[in-house]
């Protein structure tokens, strides 16, 4: 199974408490792509301008990742320049350059319309609901992100858009710009009216939680000792969300809770440096054991089935 | 196996988004003591005023929890005014009356002096470090929180109190505060420098991490639809985690897990009412259900030992 990708491509200036760094690749749908490439083939359709560097493009390829619906297109590619406070939790933006994303026209090839899995990044939500109207088939499943900025200037277009997600994929503070409503599960459910049916919350470095109508799951975020730049983990949690999803075909209950672990994997690596350096730079040995080591981060019992054990009210005797 | 706790007892009148309540049953030693009751008898050392209402006695007395060490001072009861924003993670202090709480010097019992489950819940460190003295036995475990005040305020004494705790509970700001060092885990190893051999970071809406020298666990707070009063949830945690303890009298890690998550199970409930209201009138059946909650919450794979499926390189072709 492959994924269609359809996002930013940009050059991020970033500054942190531990560095900063000049023109690092980045862009909702380069996170996305590296991250899901570990697991199923990625097409990503994007823009970049002249200065789109021969080095990043290689990378891409050398991680299967087809580029043939990068469009080059005379200037400069997207870039972001912006800030982090000691928390990490937030990005101040400093600059945005849009460029050449600016004219961004998502056009898709024959063979991406029948893509089985669609991420619609960050992007203007009347370019997502077109890409929508371009596949020839329904995806077996759709995926994709919003931000403030279009909650507040695209809510009618936003709102087409996400009911034709499957998933719908949101930071905490959006959700509840949103919904409205501050109070995560009442902000969830209003989403699942809306048409998805699985909304998943990212809250930076305490996790993400995902809804349905029926259950809820909570994956912590890897307490890591060194956040060099959180740039770019939220789309990483979705590449690998939706590559283990694709690549397991497993889109049961199951197989969504174990994508979100998949997720925060990914997003635990590409904290680790600027740009997706340490992301792009993965064993499938390194994934494994972090995925072990959620498991040994979250699970208090050895059975799945077990009760509480000796807790009943016997004991206060 | 009973547990003593020393800490304090007030009347508090809250104000939350969802409403707001005059002198209700408050303070860390009522929060504790109550969530512990469930599980083995408790005995509260801490002082009240003339004020201090018989039904608050009696409720205390129904839970099994020993009130011998609860004296009683001329003069009001310790109050605690305060305000809670749309995020209910931090409390705003509007007014403090320490009343007969000023001169509260804790007094054991011989038969206190030999308990095996000693907690310190957040007063003056002097304090904590004089009943430690009045310990004739060790105690298998003795844990304690702090706060803000006494990091600023009493820095040495505190040091001194802390290197006697085994575990350590404190909230996120003041771990940082306390640590001078804003990344977790980073101040977590700071405090396990200092003798305790686990420390529990509490993080409100966003769960607790425990760390020990060797691993990192990682329990969410239950997603709740409404939340009343986030007042006394870390004290009714610390009163799931050492019950818990003390009635299995399982101190392996595996041990520890769970009571971190029996923890957060006391927490969740005591949010849902102003005061102890909720965590006062719990049956063992709704303390077992939401144990189980938890870990359908947060279990993502059948088996413990499982490998991440269907996540090899081969995928990709």
């Amino acid at each position: 199974m492959s994924i269609l990708v359809v996002g930013s491509v940009a050059y991020d200036s970033v500054k942190t408490p531990n560095g900063n760094h000049q023109n690092a690749l980045g862009g909702s749908a380069i996170y996305f792509a590296v991250a899901a490439s570990y697991f199923v083939p990625v097409s990503i359709v994007g823009v970049v301008g002249d200065d789109f560097l021969p080095e990043d493009k290689a990378m891409l390829e050398a991680h299967y990742i087809d580029t043939g619906g990068l469009s080059r297109v005379h200037g400069d590619t997207f870039r972001w320049t912006g800030e982090y406070g000691e928390d990490f939790n937030e990005a101040h933006t400093i600059d945005t350059q849009l460029n050449v994303f600016a004219g961004f026209e998502p056009e898709l090839a024959s063979s991406e319309r029948k893509s089985p899995f669609l991420f619609l990044a960050n992007i203007d939500p009347d370019l997502q609901y077109r890409v929508l109207q371009q596949m020839e088939e329904r995806p077996q499943l759709v995926a994709g992100d919003t931000m403030n900025f279009w909650i507040q200037a695209k809510a009618e277009t936003l709102a087409r858009a996400i009911s034709e997600f499957d998933t719908l994929m949101i930071n905490q503070g959006e959700v509840r710009q949103l919904a409205k409503e501050n109070n995560l599960v009442k902000a969830a459910r209003y989403v699942l009216s809306q048409g998805p049916q699985m909304v998943v919350i990212k809250r930076g470095e305490y996790g993400a939680l995902s809804f349905t109508s029926n259950a809820i799951f909570a994956a912590p975020a890897y307490p890591l000792e060194t956040i060099v730049d959180p740039t770019g983990a939220g789309d990483s949690f979705a590449g690998g969300f939706m590559g283990y999803l694709a690549a397991s075909r497993d889109l049961t209950t199951a197989g969504f809770r174990r994508a979100m672990i998949v997720g925060s994997v990914m997003a635990s690596f590409t904290v680790g440096s600027f740009g997706p350096d340490r992301l792009s730079c993965l064993s499938m040995g390194e994934i494994n054991d972090r995925y072990r080591e959620f498991r040994r981060l979250t699970y208090f019992d050895g059975s799945a089935e077990a009760e509480l054990p000796s807790l009943t009210c016997k004991d206060r005797s």
